[in-house]
């Protein structure tokens, strides 16, 4: 049984993991797990991951691993080139600081927005196997968090070619994530410097962007 | 300029900074930042970091690096032993996998509870620079999470003598963060057994416990 990653192609989460892959040049067959008809909280994807999201990684031997960071070190550490954890101390530090702002300040506050909000996700406010009810003033803050989050980002962009500096890395998958998911909320507009810049422009052009 | 930790004693975040370096035995000297008395928000340190957060690490040109696991990856690469996070490419995503669900299932919603219910928290209910007010219903939801995470993290110490593994690494210091936190958050009863078992046992005795 080959390595196989389990995904959904809307969710930022996935797709994060599969732009990872696409860098590497690793050709690893994707299972998709529907989650719109909730194929993530039946059984059979339950016994792949308890906790009911995408990614999950499977490896040959039926293993699973499980948060992108952790698919991320997994495959850096067994397809070293292209480096995408950077190639030095600091460099791996600011990629694993920056993708780590972007997850807290950028995706997390995006998720609190849109699902407490969007009626789609009506009792479904955080993703997984728990139904949590929305909660309106979560969704107001995420989106003030958006924005001034966008506006760091934006600052960042203007001083580094890459998020984590000089080099294309995973905090630039994490950060295009994060941009794209915006249009899914509505709130691109908080974005527009970004969205008219040289790294969006880069982006959309790298051959991952579809992955 | 040696290298050096802007930390604050009681704040569970600089301590996994503090005892990753413990573990190091990386003697660097530490300077408190008083979160109690806001000097996380004057000018002088804002300056160090405009997130207004501890733990920051800088380094002997002045360059700095926030995020726990920026920081740890940093001093990993400088110190490879004894390794805090993993020694092949599975033990390594373990411990990452581990890292982000105590993050992220764990941390996130203690402080969500605590920080959302508690007065001292007033208007305070994200840390960071931007005052936020507290929504009490965000307060309930990571209660009901928090308990949730307690019982995962018990199967899962049931089952490995260590939280990415069998051996001690970076996801046994944020767990421990985190179970600590909970008492701060009078929370500790929902834990119960973890504290009574050898894991929690080994931890208390570990030289870094201190840190």
């Amino acid at each position: 049984m080959p390595m196989k990653l389990y995904s959904y192609p809307a969710a930022p989460s996935a797709r994060r993991a599969r732009m990872f892959m696409a860098e590497k040049g690793v050709p690893v067959p994707i299972e998709n797990v529907d989650l719109r008809q909730g194929e993530h909280l039946a059984p059979k994807y339950l016994a792949i991951n308890p906790q009911g999201l995408v990614p999950t990684l499977q490896l040959e031997d039926g293993t699973t691993i499980t948060e992108n960071i952790a698919i991320a070190v997994y495959l850096e550490a067994l397809f070293p080139s292209p480096p995408l954890l950077g190639s030095n101390p600091l460099q791996c530090a600011r990629v694993m600081q920056w993708n780590a702002r972007i997850e807290l300040e950028g995706l997390i506050p995006l998720a609190d927005y849109l699902r407490n909000s969007h009626p789609a996700f009506g009792h479904r406010a955080l993703p997984g196997v728990v139904p949590y009810e929305q909660i309106a003033p979560l969704a107001e803050r995420g989106r003030d968090r958006v924005e001034r989050f966008a506006k760091i980002l934006e600052v960042r962009l203007a001083e580094q070619p890459y998020l984590a500096g000089d080099d294309f890395s995973l905090a630039d998958i994490t950060g295009i994530a994060f941009i794209d998911m915006l249009s899914m909320a509505k709130l691109s507009a908080v974005a527009a410097p970004i969205l008219q810049g040289s790294w969006y422009h880069h982006m959309r052009n790298r051959a991952s962007y579809a992955a």
